[in-house]
C-alpha cells in the first residue's frame, strides 16, 4: 500500500497511537488502514465412495489437482461460499454442508475452511478455472499431484476418519518462515 | 475506497473482465481492490463452574458485556489470536482452546470464531478496552446486558451443552438486511 484509498496522500507504515502494530497511516486525513487474514473456504464434494476434484486452470499449481475452494466474498456465509466455489469451479451443487478442516497459514495471511459435503448426483463440468473434473476413490487420488498441503491433508483426514465413520473439525496450523516484506508486522509485536 | 492504493489514481466500480462482481478498479494502473470479510476471533474462558465477561471501555455497545473477542490480525494462527485479544481484553492467560462457535454475519461481512477455552488460575484484570472483568456462573450473566447476539447466542449453547458434557462445534448464520451501500455488491451476484 503506497496511497490512501480515501484521499489519494501517500501513507506511512507506523504504529497508530493506542495500538501495537504497524499500520499503514494517512496522516493527511488521519484514516488508519487495517489488513486482515482473507478466509479461503471450499467443500469436500462426496458421491458413494468417491471425491470430486478439479485440475486447476489457473496459476498457482496449474495442471494439479484441488478441491474446489477460494475466496470468501463479502456479503455471503461461509456455506454459501463453499457452495459458490464449487459450483464456479465444478459446476456441481452440494448438500448437507458439515465444517471439517480449519487451518491457519500465518505465513500468507489465509484462513482455509473446508466442508465435508454430498453431491446428490454425479454431476459436474470443469468451470473456467478448471481444466478437468472427476471423482475419485481413495486409491485413484493422484496424490502425488496435489496442488496445496492443507488440501492433501484434508484428504488424508477424511480418509482416516472414513474408518469409522466419525468426522470431527480438525483445526490445524501450517507454520513456514514469513516473507521479508512482512517482517516489520512481526517485530513490532508485543 | 476512492482511490488507488498502488498509484493514487481514482477507483471506478466495475466488473473486471472474467468476473462477477462489482470491484473497485483502477483503470489507470489496473490493480482489482478485492474486498473479503474479516474474521473476529475470541474465547469463552472457563473457571471451573464460572465464565469471564468483559464490561466494554469502546463503542460499540459500551458498557455492555461480551466475551474477549476481536479482528484477527495478519500472520497469526486462529488460536493465537484468541489468546491474544483474551489477554488484551482480560489480561487472562488461557490454556487448551478448542473451537466452539462459528457465526456467518453477511450483512456486515464478518465471520465469528470463538474457542472454549481454560483459565488455569482465576488472575484477571481489564485491559485497556475493558471497564471491568469478572466471573459468572450461569445464574450471574448479565443476560439482558450482553453486547452482541453471537456473544450471547455462544454463551446460551455453552450452558445447553454443558448439560451433557459434549461441546461439538457449531457452525450457524445471523440474516440481517444488508445496509443500503452494500446492494451493489448483492445485484451483481450471478
Amino acid at each position: 500500500m503506497k496511497f490512501c484509498s480515501q484521499c489519494a496522500a501517500p501513507v506511512v507504515a507506523k504504529v497508530p497511537l493506542g495500538d501495537n502494530r504497524v499500520r499503514f497511516v494517512c496522516e493527511s486525513c488521519q484514516t488508519i488502514h487495517y489488513q486482515n487474514p482473507k478466509l479461503v473456504v471450499g467443500c469436500l464434494p462426496v458421491w458413494q465412495d468417491r471425491i470430486l476434484l478439479c485440475k486447476r486452470a489457473i496459476e498457482p499449481r496449474y495442471g494439479l489437482w484441488t478441491l474446489p475452494a477460494g475466496f470468501m466474498e463479502n456479503h455471503e456465509t461461509t456455506e454459501q461460499a463453499a457452495m459458490r466455489e464449487t459450483w464456479e469451479e465444478a459446476e456441481a451443487k452440494v448438500v448437507n454442508l458439515q465444517l471439517y478442516t480449519v487451518f491457519s497459514l500465518p505465513h500468507i495471511s489465509q484462513v482455509y475452511f473446508m466442508f465435508r459435503a454430498e453431491l446428490p448426483e454425479p454431476k459436474f463440468a470443469p468451470g473456467s478455472e478448471s481444466l478437468e473434473v472427476a471423482l475419485f476413490s481413495e486409491a485413484e487420488i493422484p496424490w502425488d499431484n496435489i496442488a496445496f498441503p492443507v488440501i492433501k491433508q484434508t484428504l488424508n483426514q477424511y480418509f482416516l476418519d472414513k474408518v469409522a465413520n466419525h468426522f470431527p473439525v480438525h483445526v490445524a496450523n501450517v507454520i513456514k518462515p514469513f516473507k521479508e516484506q512482512c517482517i516489520h508486522s512481526v517485530l513490532s509485536l508485543p
